[in-house]
């Protein structure tokens, strides 16, 4: 089987890999319909995350369950499923709470971008989609692996309530699936900040009411200026440089809430600035597995079609143009089909 | 008018000073019944904050109002009031928000170590305790100036709730009310951090459930040990040093709540650890104005005794006595009385 593998800083292959198969019996291997390229795939890509050794990618999926172990009980050869980027039992106390990417038996899914993978604790971690769905669903659905959820979960981390403004750092697929988030939880002014033409285009309509393409301290005036001098309620940081996060906890009004998806990189905050900004700071891994029965019913009755954040769609075994595009901001996200 | 000086490293002295007078029309005259000395004070008395000239101390304060300003309406000379520590208009928008300790005209309280202070925004600092009070509530009226409304803040802001295990790292006089608020808030476990014999009982008393001794990765797995390997729901967070931070962060499960209220001193966060810990982060300095009403009802219907905290009483001329004591922890709070 071939599959996508990165070998060093923007060399990435769709190379032979061995064949995904059956290691515990809580697994299943899944037969992908449709995968992806995360942001986050652009920090190893770029060599930020520094890899080691030839790494295989891919942690976005949805498809058509192939096989499972003995152990799994819930999901059955010939499901289609959607399954979070972190793998959970979904019994844990963590799990329980909500925090299924903290699951003490937790495991990071790595090897999507190809025709199978395997997913472990199948039962905890995929979820069926119930209904006979058409093919011009398979984008939104698939968002639903991570960006729409990791999305959803900046917004709910930003404590997102109906009237309230909120801003949203970070134009690309996440943070622009946070807007989508905020208007469905009732926000009144959603402020994006994006330069991109595009990306503007998509926020709109996703539900952006104002752009700002300002920066660091201009950004934040601008935020400033948009909430009559208060600040943001909710601020959605979806990048995870220390120049967002500042941007971000700069831009919400004492008392706002600052929701943080972005994997941090190089972040610091220093303990004094953010006791007297008085924020509420809430973020990490989101636990897409949480959102997942919701968000699936929204895009099959079709109330959200977060699929249009991938504008551009490659047959898999050209995955090394999609890592191209996006990293050239060419493209905002590539969906990929075996 | 003497009052308190602090003139460098462990040399506060009890000088000759200007009469406060009313300097804007929204000032009061408050001549204190009683002061007190704040952990935070210890900071610049032990050069850790430094100071540039001799700096009067004190922001702790109730006492009988004498003289008001032309545009004060509310408050009147005579009344018996208490004010936070951060004086504000209460009318904001950050005051609406319940986040007056961030009010856009904020002044910081200072000179409370003294028979006399000026309050600036009266009307919206200072509120009237309503029934005649016996003396002997006076130790716990004095504490909802700061300390009282900084430990429920702490409990607050860690979303302590019915039920919940709670964490409570730094067994200062904050520390300690922070169990105490953790109580009336309905916590089953409240877990105090500390290593002194005294201060361990009047955690007790207050309503701890558990003490632990350890500190640092001995001290987050005795945590983790008395909540079944799970993590608190819910840290207090009442020292501001790194270590107690990284404690507090470490202690909280994931998706659980650490509220902080230690002035952060050398405090920086990792932003990748801080997003793999999945808590919720907020704090900074009380809205002690937000609580006040509450608290003192609470006060004066005897549900809380917060005025156990001080276990020294001083004249307020002996005040570089009270700072030595809490210096070398002989005591926990020092009163001081004019």
């Amino acid at each position: 089987m071939k599959g996508t593998v990165l070998f060093g800083p923007r060399d990435v292959r769709f190379e032979e890999r061995e064949v995904p198969k059956i290691i515990q019996p809580t697994d299943a291997i899944v037969r992908t319909s449709a995968t992806c390229i995360c942001g986050s795939d652009l920090w190893p890509y770029r060599g930020i995350s520094p890899i080691t050794e030839p790494t295989p990618m891919g942690h976005e999926y949805c498809g058509i369950v192939e096989e499972v172990g003995g152990a799994v009980t819930t999901i059955k050869p010939g499901q289609f499923v959607i399954g979070s980027f972190a793998a959970s039992d979904n019994t844990c106390p963590h799990c329980r709470y909500g925090y299924q990417s903290s699951c003490e038996h937790r495991e990071w899914i790595s090897t999507a971008q190809a025709p199978r993978l395997r997913v472990p604790l199948a039962d905890g971690t995929l979820v069926a989609v119930p209904d006979a769905h058409s093919d011009e669903l398979l984008p939104s659905l698939l968002t639903l692996s991570d960006v729409m959820g990791t999305g959803w979960f900046a917004a709910d981390a930003a404590n997102v309530k109906p009237g309230g403004a909120v801003a949203v750092v970070g134009d690309g697929a996440v943070g622009l699936l946070g807007v989508l988030s905020a208007r469905l939880m009732g926000a009144e002014r959603i402020i994006a900040m994006s330069r991109h033409a595009s990306r503007q285009k998509l926020a709109r309509e996703f539900g952006a009411t104002d752009i700002v393409t300002e920066r660091g301290d201009e950004g934040v005036a601008r935020i400033k200026d948009l909430t009559n001098g208060v600040g943001a309620d909710s601020v959605l940081e979806c990048v995870g440089t220390h120049e967002s996060m500042m941007q971000a906890i700069s831009s919400a009004r004492p008392g706002g809430y600052v929701g943080y998806v972005g994997v941090p990189h190089g972040v610091e905050l220093n303990g004094e600035r953010l006791f007297f900004s008085h924020v509420h700071l809430h973020g990490g891994p989101a636990p897409v597995r949480r959102y997942l029965p919701r968000l699936i019913d929204l895009v099959l009755n079709r109330s959200i079609n977060p699929g249009k954040v991938f504008d551009l769609t490659l047959p898999l075994d050209q995955v090394a143009e999609g890592y191209r595009a996006m990293d050239e901001r060419r493209a905002i996200k590539t969906l990929l089909r075996p």
